[in-house]
């Protein structure tokens, strides 16, 4: 039987702000991105969304990014790799307290936002996350884009690595992301969201944006919660890859 | 044979900005009150001062604060408990990254200035940074001011609490530090200094401001280390307490 | 014929958080309090609300704050008050950029949150708001309590100083707020809190926790809007004014 | 007779923090590039540089930056331009309240470490800083490399350019600057740099790393002075230049 985990941001707040829907989406995802205060995520709501979901068996991820609150990570920076491998360690430390707090323990990382998207091709960024994560704990798993240097490096390195896949991004034939900018880069249809998840799991392909079909192994996927519709659409994700025999479960 | 403990603040850059001499600081004391990134203290700066630590076999402590790099964490703030508890275990957590990585771990907190001063009355942040300590790890001994309510409270939840005293400190027959703004608050003859920490060590006891001498039993006597002249005078000091017997060594 | 001002915090949001709708608030105030940075309000949402409001005809006011994103300003903190006298004078200059662009001037300050409320009695900090005023601009209003130490100090200094009331809170017979953690402090029912505005505008008067009515001579209303019910309620506060005879304006 | 302006950056300090040796500096240069709070500067210090700055005649600039205390500005981010814009103005506002409390105004704009290398050569984010100095003031020079994105857009918008060299740095034959990393890149022989100084003022030319001689027509100097060593040969540099006939002065 195919199984499935899936992965959202969560505690992506900080302070009076609040942006994720932490409740709604830890009853739809198996594996929980918490930001861990760089990006979004003050100390209170780490505890909280660890609390929540150590509760409810969701798996706790560290969602390491840049320090970047004004640009919510979203502004690639060149950070210095000894500093950026400290930065991603202090972070990776920080949430493992609440998760201990919370009688679980931090059970993967995954870059947030740019630095995602930097350590898909940067070699020295992504080998200072590897740095990273090595100084927080060398047995902890990275969750990244099927190809990328990050994956690439930690897999090296010995850590284990879990690719993901975007049931609402196109892909090209090459089995990359097509760019935000690009026009159809984002599928926005919420049945086609939910058909495309179905087919990815059970498949392990994606149809491309000329409509080649190409595999994409992928062990997660990344569902989206920030807007109130969006929640809607991961619970519908979760329901329909249920209904067609896919078991949702956190990578083992 | 009497021993005691040397403990002061270490890693107080950030980023671009130097403090404290880490490094000679570090031949000296046998106790790091280490920046956790909230007054002072970027994550490079924090894994370097564990390394340098941990290769000299110096003990490595949480210096937590309030979150103020502008004011140092020297702005007293009413902080919400809930919110200060977690901000106490965030940075914790961001420590113990690099002390275990280091081959070490966090082996005490202490709070720092603003937060230091306030525990000392202030039931509520007292009780907010127990419970901080406690998320992190309910067995890590808290170094602070003998009588405040920090060291109450610690003990009250079970967690091992460490006296520590200041020689560059006038005492009030109360055995109060006399507040930084009164006349003769601050020892500054460095023989004095010297002399007062010998005596301390020794005796258990400390001449006060009115000539009394008052039972001080301390574990620990802090020491500065943000001038230059201020590092040279706490090896007079350590020089001066093992020639006079005592043995300078981190608290059990 | 009597006229009043009614004002509002706006531009709350920072980097990807939003908090206050600006845009619809902006069809109901005459004046916007800015959040200026150093509790909310990144440079890019200032520009904005500058230009709206600009645009509409509501005055521009500077909202300065503690520097403290994490706690959204609401955290009393003890700056020292050379540090905050500059502190608030920054926050002004930021703002007058932004005003200006729009074609506007920065018309007066608010504190916000925990240093309104410490600037009510605390000689100190209230005196050292007045000296950032007097930086920036020795001819700025000042909006605050009636009663406070900031205005008193202010009207000193030759500041024109602007009263407000606040229709959703209780009233103790001295003219003081009911702290907020006490019951019945907030007047969350619309129709009292309509009618409590136009009582207040047209009578110069209130009525006190305890039944009596004492004079309140406010020159500006605050109203709120970090919620979509709080900006039909300010809706409906300007309405209910209008349709009484009220001219709602900014003071002069 | 020539003249030269020479500039250096200061009050680059953060709360506890001091960096430049700012009251020393003042004697040496004509043009201060002040920070702002983004990289380095809290409000007191720029209030206290303003003031010693004005009464020594030294003009104010706005040494504007990415938003980065941890990397002091030396991170290169992907800053979008509209926020981007917005935290030129914020900065130039900010630091004019202080520049016009002093009795002077803020006379230039410089962007600092990762912004100046990067608006040499990115149009977007060059165009971005035009128009946050155009928000701020229409008619603020802007001081920068010879050949940069940055002077060229500013001069198409209609601001005043000042070029600037680097007695301390080499040249490339085009004009460029070596890259740091490149050996040889900085000069480090004090009585170089003085010779080099005087040189670049007298001929307006420059030898370049191979040996040749280009024309470099620069307006200001930059100096340096977060060493005290830096500060020495300052005011080496300054004292050959006068001895040699040029007028040290700031830009018109």
């Amino acid at each position: 039987m195919t199984s499935i985990d899936l992965n959202a941001d969560l505690g992506e707040g900080f302070g009076r702000w609040r942006l994720t829907d932490d409740e709604r989406l830890l009853s739809v995802v198996t594996s929980a991105n918490v930001a861990c205060g760089f990006h979004a995520g003050d100390a209170a709501t780490m505890r909280r969304v660890c609390e929540l979901a150590a509760g409810r068996g969701v798996r706790i991820g560290a969602q390491v990014s840049y320090r970047d609150l004004a640009g919510f990570g979203r502004r690639a920076m060149d950070v210095p790799p000894a500093e950026l491998a400290a930065e991603v360690a202090y972070q990776i430390g920080a949430l493992e307290v609440f998760a201990r707090a919370a009688g679980a323990r931090v059970a993967y990382v995954k870059p947030h936002g740019a630095l995602y998207n930097r350590v898909v091709r940067d070699e020295e960024q992504a080998g200072a996350v590897v740095d990273g994560i090595l100084l927080a704990d060398a047995a902890l798993p990275v969750l990244g884009l099927p190809g990328s240097r990050l994956l690439e490096l930690a897999g090296k390195a010995g850590l284990p690595v879990v690719t993901e896949a975007f049931a609402d991004r196109a892909y090209t034939d090459e089995g990359t992301l097509v760019p935000r900018r690009q026009e159809g880069a984002v599928v926005t249809d919420p049945a086609s969201v939910v058909a495309r998840s179905v087919d990815l799991a059970r498949s392990g392909e994606v149809e491309t944006r000329s409509g080649r079909r190409i595999g994409m192994r992928a062990r997660s996927l990344c569902l989206h919660g920030d807007t109130p519709g969006a929640v809607d659409l991961a619970r519908r994700v979760r329901g329909a890859l249920e209904a067609s025999g896919v078991r949702v479960e956190a990578f083992a």
